[in-house]
């Protein structure tokens, strides 16, 4: 390695690309004391049967590996695995989220339709739904363990293969899925555990147990999204999409169940799905209208502004759990968990993830919100009451009038209506 | 199969029993394409070495059981497998719940006795107790996912045995119970998991680790009552019932420790139940106070009514967790998820259920229920004080004098001694 | 057995030790029937083997054994496994919690230094930090099946080795650390688990991936703090310690990672401790401030004692989870359980519990705090208004510098200087 260095420093970093000779016996000697277990992971694996060597992936600046810059994705496996890699990026694990890993643009092969992941036609600015506001407010280190750790799936194989093993045993294991596909957003790895498909599993093996990659991996396809009928937030995808879908799942199932049970299952789960959404929506009419009369403590003008939407209220997919109010952060744990919980334990077939880590959380936090809605509200005539007295309550009700049409919960045609009403009801008294 | 139709088409259901002729044979090739999975696990079944087919258990009526009114139940499997069948019913697993799957008078073999479990003597009118009124708050597709996917065990072997493997490593593994006891109201597995038991289990096997069944089914007995001392609620049964059970229990620990050992453990787990159900029976205190005292928010004259007792305050068994104040869904926390954990995680051998997960938990469930009780104190007294002044606590207290009455906290003759009491202090004023 | 108890009659306590002769031989026939698998257990170990008899560790004193008075604790194994034992002494296993078991002077091999854990220089009054408050609250049996059963690691071998077997792979296998070391408080099990150091164990076994052991016990030392740059509380070391402890986990990362990538992973976990550190001293200022004003509900004085502080305020270590307001016990949720499942879910490269299960908890921990804070200072208000007017606002200034003089926040010249200041603004008015 002090040789290759010292023609580096001579040659000079422009010369470099013309190295196609570096090869995996001149990095090995170093590297079998500097990353040990690289080099064995490498040296049984897959890859060094195949004479793939180190500057296949890593290329041949060793200066720029060193500063941390020459970063292995998906670029470098894509010319030996092209059905993989095509794959993967039209699934759902190919996404863009622009979670610090920018855009997608200088990816080998990359597909015209990837773009509209993030962008209207010909525009090179981000939609807002495709940045994440949870993930601009992150400090750098937390946006590197706490987002990009899972999120880099979009552009890493090694997120699931690891970085230099090949053994197929790993990404054929549950608990390869279970990595990121755990915890209180979206425990799959548990709920798919303690159901019987992960009982039966753990006790007799693949020959009687699914596994995620049976269902959500037929066949070894990287296009996880199969048979999947709703967005990753849970909203319900069109019956045109939503129909093939369906079918594709049950042709799944059908390896071992009857398509009639199989499909009575899936049904059930999307009568939960509506059931628990309608739970989630009234929740939000009760945030809505705090929010149009002024009481919510602290108002969305008196907090940091929202990294996509500044200081209006946001209750959407780009809710925040940080920098709200108290009632606001229960409808965030009510979506972002405890709605998910139910759905995904219903499709999974595990009772206590639907019930009770779900359905039941997701009914108290509706109590719980009711009940911080009723303080919020008794604190507000507290206030009000004494200083303004019947007046008080025109000028409330325009106000909310206002808020509710700038919103566009109601028409400029309701609203005139309705001013008109409230304006009425002041002369009478 | 066409031609079976054919023949079912022309002889008409009434003839059905007749065909003692319909056999494995005839289902088999149709099957094998539908169901495959189904289809090679009875192959692989005891009952297929024993020349048990399809329509042991599923009857010749194909028409019935396209329609899903076929289910196989316990009735099927009793003929062959009598002391199973007997210890199960009358153990904890076959207890009626009432929870979907409605009487069991058609049972083969049915115990008078089990009729009580739902009835009182001579009569058909279902006992509110055995009904669950968390169940009847459901909608049908999470009843069936949330509730009777677990409670089906009464009814059904297939809960633990599953449908048609025969594999006893299935019912042998602690995954096994998982599937339902499991979750936050009752995780049995997860602390057996962690404990010394279940770790010695994970690292030595059954030699050095007891399961589930090492315990609670010695000697592979479906009474899987047996060695308990309390209901499933975690009420203390009385000593003439507890004292025989908790021997059964020190002879069951006592194939692995002296007797002194297992006796004093277990001493421990009745003391914290004692003192657990304390705390609890603080909160309900408080929280009987403020309904006393038209505190609640709502209270339940304002709320849908309960399913069993309509607009009644319900803090016992059926306590609901949707539909309540907040003080009572913080009450259900409390009892349903808290106290359960300390009790079982104490008699279980885990510190962390024990402490962490239960006693810890209840405490702070305490200290919330207090706060919120402290808040709607004050927001009652906000309310009431400037509108009846000195009044209104004679007013208030007779209130609540006649609450207790109603309710059986206090006798006739109580209420009206505590009532002179009261009005004499409004005439010194 | 019987001849034994008698000739221990005869004989009388004082001349016990003297009978060198007692022997396995003689407490075998016994305790194959009374406790038999403690027999078959020592039976199959080392112990057994090298001829290690029951009285070796038991003693010869039968009647105290049974009085349950001879707990068999580190000073029996030591004389024999003198290394594992001083390593396991001086480091973090080893370290006196007070945790029911009493002084540790008695034990063979002591170390002068230890009694620094417990005792300032020449005084034998133990330290209040070193006793915790948590512990002294609890039942009897509480304390001692919540929190002896894990804190007896420091003067019990028996805690990770269990009783009579001596099989490493026990102690060698994960979960014989889980059953401490999980749990809301800190799931490191749990958080490994699901890392893909846990994931890679599972699937290909300790060749590819480490466990608790490979980094924290490396080559089997018993000094469990190896590496460790803070508390357990989670306060960083200062540099002069930190320094050599972070390059020692460096060297151990290095059997597998580039130390330079090792470094960085190491890093990023420091940041995100002093982000989350100031997250929490964010929510301590809110109480302190609210102490401060007299706002809390209920206020120190009025409720049960610190059992080390009496009727102050106590926010540190020390902070309970009973008997305190809703506020505190909201920061003892922040503090023990989502700052530790922040920190060490980063430094375990775990994503769900660095960010779901830590990160987003200690923010929405910081939501509820200041929404508590902010009902708390309204109902003050309410209070206190309609009563004492502008001269009110005057005398609760003088208060909360006198609060702020009293627990040290400011010096007597700032409290005299500040306190001129409010004075000569009620001058003013």
């Amino acid at each position: 390695m002090k040789t290759f260095n010292t023609i580096l420093a001579v040659t000079g970093a422009s010369l470099l690309l013309s190295f196609s000779s570096l090869s995996a016996e001149e990095c090995i000697p170093c590297h079998r004391e500097k990353t040990p277990a690289a080099v064995r992971q490498w040296e049984n694996s897959a890859h060094f049967k195949a004479g793939v060597g180190c500057e296949k992936c890593h290329g041949i600046d060793h200066e720029k590996m060193k500063r941390g810059e020459a970063r292995v994705d998906m670029k470098a496996c894509a010319p030996c695995h092209k059905k993989a890699f095509e794959t993967h990026r039209s699934s759902r694990h190919g996404m863009g989220l622009h979670s610090g890993w920018g855009c997608t643009r200088n990816l080998a092969n990359r597909n015209q339709k990837e773009c509209a992941f993030c962008h209207d036609k010909d525009s090179a600015e981000p939609l807002s739904q495709v940045q994440c506001a949870r993930f601009l407010k992150q400090s750098a280190e937390m946006a590197e363990v706490g987002c990009n750790y899972c999120h880099s799936v979009e552009n890493s194989c090694a997120s699931c293969h690891t970085n230099h093993n090949t053994d197929l045993k790993i990404v054929r294991d549950p608990a390869s899925c279970a990595k990121c596909h755990m915890g209180p957003d979206h425990p799959q790895w548990e709920m798919w555990q303690t159901s019987l498909h992960g009982t039966l599993y753990g006790t007799l093996g693949l020959a009687t147990g699914p596994t995620c990659q049976t269902c959500h991996m037929p066949s070894g396809t990287h296009d996880v999204s199969r048979g999947i009928t709703m967005s990753s937030g849970g909203a319900a995808y069109p019956p045109e999409i939503a129909k093939p879908q369906r079918e594709q799942m049950i042709s799944i199932c059908s390896q071992c169940h009857a398509p009639a049970f199989a499909s009575r299952e899936l049904n059930r789960g999307d009568a939960i799905q509506k059931q628990s959404l309608s739970i989630v929506k009234e929740a939000e009419k009760i945030i809505l209208d705090l929010d149009d009369r002024n009481l919510l403590d602290p108002m969305p003008e008196n907090r940091p502004p929202h990294p996509l939407s500044g200081n209006k209220l946001v209750l959407d997919s780009q809710l925040l759990y940080e920098d709200t109010s108290h009632i606001e952060r229960l409808l965030f744990k009510m979506k972002k968990y405890d709605y998910a919980r139910t759905i995904k334990g219903t499709y999974h077939q595990n009772p206590a993830y639907a019930h009770w880590y779900g359905n039941a959380e997701l009914k108290m936090d509706l109590i719980d919100i009711k009940a911080e809605a009723s303080r919020l509200r008794k604190a507000g005539q507290a206030q009000a009451a004494p200083v303004k007295g019947v007046g008080n309550s025109t000028e409330t009700g325009l106000k909310v009038l206002q808020k509710k049409l700038e919103r566009g919960a109601i028409s400029e045609t309701e609203y005139q209506e309705q001013k008109q009403k409230v304006l009425e009801e002041f002369l009478k008294k």
